[in-house]
């Protein structure tokens, strides 16, 4: 990787893409050696219509630019976000779709893979409301990959960051979404 | 005000500023018309060492660059973070600071107001963790003077974003906030 390394994750209101985004940037920030992160989220017309995204930048180096322009990684969970978000997807990057509620391929210069998130979180779990911890153990594995984050830093910024007495439920729903990651990659 | 408007919450971890200023961008992008908002948090050296910060750019036009340079606005909930964070304030601006951990004035071209926000949520609420909606509150009386956002959006904001069962609680802890604030301007 160079120095930078940009991440979107990108869905409808609701589906907890702030707080994903969040957790991933106290994670690598917080919890890995020399690394800093700047979370952003905009809200503009394009939130209006429903779809909506939360950016989060990681670099070893001081971060100028907070705005993700050309995501390393992108998590797309609904088509309009794809229709909206996924073509400035950094070439040669790593675009991961939900496999139920995305369903035409953005054509991008990039690795894409199709996941059950949402049916994860919906049918394994039990909670659909969890689908953005699915989503974040999707992101730990390509984290690791690129030797950015390790999966426990992640693990442990998510058990930090929800309410007494869910714990339990996000972090099974975190390792589930890391284990569908790792049978592709 | 000219076209561009920014925000910076600071304070400890724990304290929900990040979730403060996610309910300031969403208010005003989303409930008040033609407003366009930008959040964002960095995590960095400063993060590790205990004061953390987030800020939201608000304006009627494109936001180009989303971070605050010199913020319009501060709340600041700790000594370290005032110290960390409260010399770039704008010329003119305001700066409201939590009145017993925040203990020296910064030395600061604005006007200041000193508020017992921590000690309303623990006191007059009985939770400390609503400190961050007791400050949202002061928030909302400054942006009702400004014209950026009505107090209604912040509080029809929180109460789509915090637990079931915890709203009533929530919206408690943004009047005393407000309140607070009305009494001074």
């Amino acid at each position: 990787m160079s120095g930078r390394y940009e991440i979107r994750i990108a869905g409808s209101g609701g589906q907890g893409v702030i707080l994903a985004a969040v957790i991933i940037g106290q994670a690598a920030a917080l919890k890995e050696e020399g690394m800093n992160a700047v979370q952003t989220q905009a809200y503009g017309p394009e939130a209006r219509g429903g779809a909506s995204k939360s950016e989060v930048v990681i670099a070893r180096g001081e971060i100028d630019y907070p705005k993700a322009a050309n995501p390393n990684l992108q998590v797309i969970l609904t088509q309009k976000a794809c229709d909206e978000y996924s073509h400035d997807t950094a070439a040669g990057g790593t675009v991961i779709l939900d496999d139920f509620f995305v369903s035409e391929d953005p054509k991008v210069d990039a690795e894409i893979y199709r996941l059950p998130i949402v049916k994860t979180a919906r049918e394994v779990i039990g909670r659909e409301i969890v689908t953005n911890m699915v989503a974040l153990g999707t992101v730990a594995r390509i984290l690791e990959l690129e030797n950015l984050a390790k999966p426990d830093s992640i693990r442990s910024t998510i058990l930090e960051n929800v309410p007494k007495g869910t714990e339990e439920l996000n972090s099974k729903a975190f390792d589930e979404g890391y284990k569908l990651m790792k049978e592709k990659k």
